[in-house]
């Protein structure tokens, strides 16, 4: 009997469903628009309506398997409740009962599991990527924004509330960018794509440079991907970019690393794309703030799931995550 | 039949010893010198010497008793392999096999287990002090140096390495004070009691304050409770140290709060004795960096361990967390 797992990934406008098996091949893709009416009952029926004919090819298809539960990865969704609370970029106001809702659709279902996305990106790493078979590491997913999911002795950390983990929110520089939350200084401000776009006008600003190939874009129109085509090119502008990014990020993983000793860090995202132009100086960053004790010790790696894939499969991955219980 | 535990505390100058009960009461205590001599077998002789008498002693005056182990704090302890590793403070060079040593002097003993002191520390406050019965809490010790230790899920939280926990060492300010460990901007370096005297004397320089009841000892003189005696005079630079001492921990504390999203924080040391004067600084500091999800949710707290015996009485409760396992 061939086993599978829903995995649902929530973003501001797009929901990505897919089913999955359990080494992280994905099945069936498909998805729904995340809507701006902001009525969850309403949200759920079409979610469900999209779920069980994918479920239902599926069994055509394998007639000898069995779909074991679902997992869902959204902005702000806490394991613990299973609710998302005042997820920012949602129409959902307040905390809205997913998993609840799920359930009254999905009696079948014994397993029904809810976290933030870069929390099912972790458990997705441990359970099909390059984390298999370590106790203790940290993946930082960088996007739109930075978000990351801690492991410790096996298990996600979820902390007392349900919200561990956002270590994008962690201060780098004290009274420093304005982050998305209102806060400033924070990691997410500097080491997202976003973030690397206001590096680069910076930049553009401090050299008054009118020959980089960063000179001719907008702010609306800059992007980190056209920062890596510039830097491959040898813009200098550009290669500065990802020196500061990596100088920025290696500070924040040198935090993480002292609170939690972990055995890796993973990078997921748009921006990890650029190998070493990114990784190079953010590792030589870390390891110039790290204790002794900790030099030489910590690998920093790109995460093995695949980009278009990964929340689908990170969100399945909180299946056979809860089976292990 | 009463049980007890052995609790003993590695310092740079003085190992102190002593037993502990269920209840954290210290029946008996003693100590020894922290040798320069650098040689650990004749150490382990001489603090084996002193424990056997005073095991010797309560077994005199409670003779239907049991000392079930022994727990050590010590710079630089690692749980996992028993071992002192390069601890800056201690004449050992190296690794040293602390509990190996001990386990061929005391062969009748269950439990032998060693961290370093802010990990003792916070295992002491689970078992015996303010966080019975939490979860998820962090620990932090301000003393020479700040230390912290890392609770998740009831367990203490040491990492691949066995050095989780040194949130000492995450950076405050990029570029900033020259940290004992050889970094820059450590929160150590800003929240320790000789970071806040040098607080003090940044401040003293920067408003020229010949009137500031601190402005009469040398650098080599002052202290952080010579700093809290002028603030409970009124003296403004003083006042202004508790401040910004308050905003630095603050923001070390938000980052804390980020990676783990703990029930609460406790604070430990010297400085904590000055009371509103740090609690409130670092609390509305922490608030301001942290994620609305995260606001008016974290407790932070003085430790309930007696400032005199927390080394011992921390340190003696890893024995009853050995137990549990």
């Amino acid at each position: 009997m061939k086993k599978f797992s829903i995995g649902i990934d929530i973003g501001g406008t797009n929901t990505a469903i897919g089913i999955v098996d359990e080494e992280g091949n994905v099945l069936v893709k498909g998805g729904i628009d995340t809507p701006s009416h902001g009525d969850i009952d309403r949200y759920v029926k079409e979610m469900s309506v999209a779920v069980k004919d994918m479920a239902k090819n599926v069994k055509l298809t394998n007639p000898d398997s069995e779909i074991l539960g679902m997992g869902i990865g959204a902005p702000n969704g806490n394991y613990y409740s299973g609710t998302i609370e005042y997820a920012p970029n949602l129409s959902f106001k307040g905390v809205v009962h997913l998993v609840k809702l799920l359930k009254a659709e999905f009696p079948e279902y014994q397993y029904l599991a809810l976290t933030n996305d870069a929390n099912a990106a972790a458990i997705g790493e441990m359970i099909y990527g390059g984390a298999k078979g370590m106790k203790n590491f940290v993946m930082y997913t960088l996007g739109t924004g930075v978000g990351s999911g801690v492991v410790v002795n096996g298990d996600l950390v979820y902390g007392h509330d349900g919200f561990a983990g956002e270590c994008g929110h962690t201060t780098l520089i004290p009274g420093g960018r304005l982050c998305g939350c209102g806060a400033k200084g924070h990691l997410e401000a500097y080491c997202s794509a976003p973030g690397m776009k206001r590096t680069a006008f910076e930049l553009l600003a401090h050299y008054n440079d009118m020959d980089s190939l960063l000179a001719k874009d907008s702010f609306e129109d800059m992007t980190s991907k056209k920062i890596y085509q510039a830097a491959v090119k040898g813009d200098k502008i550009a290669l500065e970019v990802f020196e500061l990014t990596g100088k920025y990020l290696g500070q924040g993983l040198a935090d993480t690393v002292h609170h939690l000793s972990p055995e890796a860090i993973f990078l997921f995202g748009g921006p990890t794309a650029a190998g070493d132009y990114i990784f190079k100086p953010t590792i030589e960053s870390m390891e110039n703030h790290l204790l002794p004790i900790f030099k030489k010790k910590i690998k920093v790696l790109p995460s093995k799931l695949s980009a278009g894939d990964a929340a689908i499969v990170g969100a399945s991955a909180l299946v056979w995550k809860e089976m292990e219980k």
